[in-house]
């Protein structure tokens, strides 16, 4: 197999060819397949299905401290419910909120704290001029969805091997007070999957801000969420660090069971320092006479401990292993030898970043959806949309049967030998 | 029985020595006593047990529509969720949105979407100076605590039998562009258990706004907590005689299920125009995927439908009944005729609002926590906490046993007869 940018201008209209029939033919089976959301396949949502059993009607709803799940109260969460998730964070339980039912809820409501009412005391971000996040990219399109509602400005940091770029993030954080916070997925990255190194996380903890009110959004989203047991990556845990230089208020760690048990009907959880607790419980209860305890309730009984969270995502794993072999298979096979396109092989989380040749990305997403095959919107895993090299595009292989993704990850290949075919005779002129 | 006022002075000085020595008595008993929040009690929450076992590790957990409950996404609610609220609102369920476990968190994010996001359009409220609300007195203090969290100046305005003063409001609303809302617990008002009449509800559905962006919270928590099913309250419906005008856009109406099944782990809605939804849902995407559509589905199945709410009620009345039963006959016989206090007698709700002689209520409730009898502070039910006469106090019967009620009903009308005879004596010098 020839790499495209080797091949005659003459063979490269012949390949053209021949791709546009395959491509015609792909339409005409009228296809409707989707790789665009992290979203768990039906076969990974019947493992949780026992949790719908562990309580019922005989059940006594108290928690271990003798609350009666059924009534308001308990701001903070059950004791049980605080030591799950502290479990999966691998931190004390006192320093584990939990929350409602999504932790981008928990991060909206954290901007919107920072925003309006200030964080510790500080003067509220809004009157602060114009305010600045720094944005790993590629990352989460939810991310800095929220920080563009809000209106702050957005800076792209790049993300390389071992997390995003701690030079330039030192230079940022260190000097200018109007960073006041950067968005992190620290574990199998969204969309790259990876994992951060322990000197980038040791180089986080040690970050001197100039703005006092600096938070860093560590969204630990993917934190148990390994494709391989024996391959499992292992993140430093930054409050350790940051604690042994008195920086525990810079951190907001998130998590929740939504790829556990079940999207909307988990759990969520924040950890941090006890001063930013305080500082969230009295606004929280403004906000809240409380969240749902018994769901709380449900999730300890249903895991127990930690432990059953990790045999259960093991599971998970075994599902959802295949379909990312399956891609990783039929790029090196399809992708790499044509040097058309580099893509990540993650260990862990929910996606697989595919990069094109330059100036590619959104002609794919669109022929691919010509074709009936759905993909995150090229650009949506950078700030306004806007990817500069037009390269990157986020595969969702969770959501489709394994026969389904083959038929799409099939018509991507197509398609991006097409575009890919197009933009070299393009060039050759 | 003699009217304190009537008694002379060597009269009240006797009466206070006894009312002492019975004082002395009580605090011996070192008791531990609740009528201070608005709880269902363990015999109620008992009644919606069974909503445990409508789900099981069996059951499909698709909505109507053939939605898979347990993943992401939907973030109106299910259809049949939706249509169960409707019932509860009677109004068409295309009007109903479904949220979280809490009502009062939707009215939060409500206010925070006025201030930094502007309604419909219009300049978020933050941008145009001092706005203001207005607040019938006495109200529910978590609705207050919103309003001063945000920094909303807070007018009061007087209760009557039939609800609020509407000359006052009219005066305000129709003419004042800085004011932006009103908090209205329209049926059962926490806490006097006043259910607007025909007329008020339609002079709120007249008004015209000096600004645009004016709204009704109208906070219909008790929409079907009536006590007795052949003296049911009815309360017009708002929408109706809105959309009459063309005013709907003027109307939040917002419920939960807080105290039909289990607080906290209820679910909650919001009633309002499709140009408001529209308003609110392109906000709400930025915050979360969705809420907890397992549980949505866990109250459709459990009631069926609106007649299920209202069977289901009526158990629940037939506790509570009982509690503000003994109050009214125990206030009657001790308090009445002496001339020392005056209190509601509503049908539904959670709440009996007691008003002492003028200047008593902090001593009251603080009297009656040196014995052990915990009341909702004096002023609670006030903007700021202040209650101009010091005479509300907000009586909430249903937490504690129809006996624990009467000893601490018991310690009150002890307490209530010990400051008022010491007023009287005071006022005599």
């Amino acid at each position: 197999m020839k790499a495209y940018q080797e091949m005659t201008r003459e063979e490269l209209l012949q390949e053209k060819e021949l791709l546009e029939t395959d491509f015609s033919q792909i339409k005409a089976r009228n296809l409707s397949l989707d790789m665009s959301r992290g979203k768990p396949s039906a076969e990974q949502l019947d493992l949780s299905m026992g949790i719908l059993d562990v309580l019922d009607s005989k059940s006594i709803l108290k928690s271990e401290d003798g609350t009666d799940c059924r009534n308001y109260g308990v701001l903070e969460g059950i004791p049980e419910a605080r030591r799950l998730m502290a479990g999966m964070f691998r931190c004390d339980p006192e320093r584990v909120l939990i929350f409602g039912n999504s932790s981008l809820n928990i991060m909206y409501d954290q901007i919107a704290r920072g925003m309006y009412s200030g964080f510790c005391g500080n003067e509220p971000w809004c009157y602060q001029g114009k305010i600045k996040f720094l944005c790993p990219v590629p990352g989460y399109d939810r991310h800095f969805a929220i920080t563009e509602h809000f209106g702050i400005e957005m800076i792209s940091v790049p993300m390389y091997d071992d997390g995003p770029d701690m030079d330039m993030i030192e230079m940022y954080v260190n000097n200018n007070p109007f960073i006041k916070g950067i968005w992190c997925v620290p574990k199998y990255s969204n969309p790259q999957g990876v994992t951060y190194s322990d000197d980038v996380v040791r180089r986080f903890a040690a970050l001197e801000p100039a703005a006092k009110d600096f938070r860093i959004f560590w969204d630990n989203a993917y934190l148990v969420h390994d494709l391989y047991e024996d391959k499992r990556e292992d993140l430093l845990d930054i409050f350790e660090e940051a604690k042994k230089l008195g920086h525990e208020d810079m951190i907001f760690e998130f998590c929740s069971m939504s790829k556990v048990t079940f999207p909307g009907s988990g759990i969520s959880a924040m950890a941090t320092s006890r001063a930013n607790q305080k500082d969230i419980l009295d606004q929280m209860k403004i906000q809240t006479i409380g969240y749902d305890k018994i769901k709380q309730l449900r999730h300890a009984k249903f895991f127990g401990d930690i432990n059953g969270v990790y045999a259960h995502m093991a599971k998970h794993a075994d599902i959802i292993r295949p379909k990312f072999e399956m891609l990783e298979q039929l790029f090196s096979e399809e992708i790499g030898p044509r040097g058309i396109g580099t893509w990540g092989s993650p260990l862990g989380g929910y996606f697989i970043t595919f990069e094109t040749m330059e100036g590619c990305a959104k002609e794919v997403v669109s022929k691919c959806r010509e074709a009936g095959v759905t993909l995150t919107p090229a650009g949506a895993p950078f700030p306004y949309g806007i990817d500069p090299k037009d390269s990157v595009i986020r595969i969702a292989p969770t959501y489709p049967s394994v026969e389904e993704l083959k038929t799409a990850a099939e018509v991507f290949v197509t398609v991006v030998r097409l575009i890919s075919v197009g933009k070299l005779i393009e060039n050759s002129f």
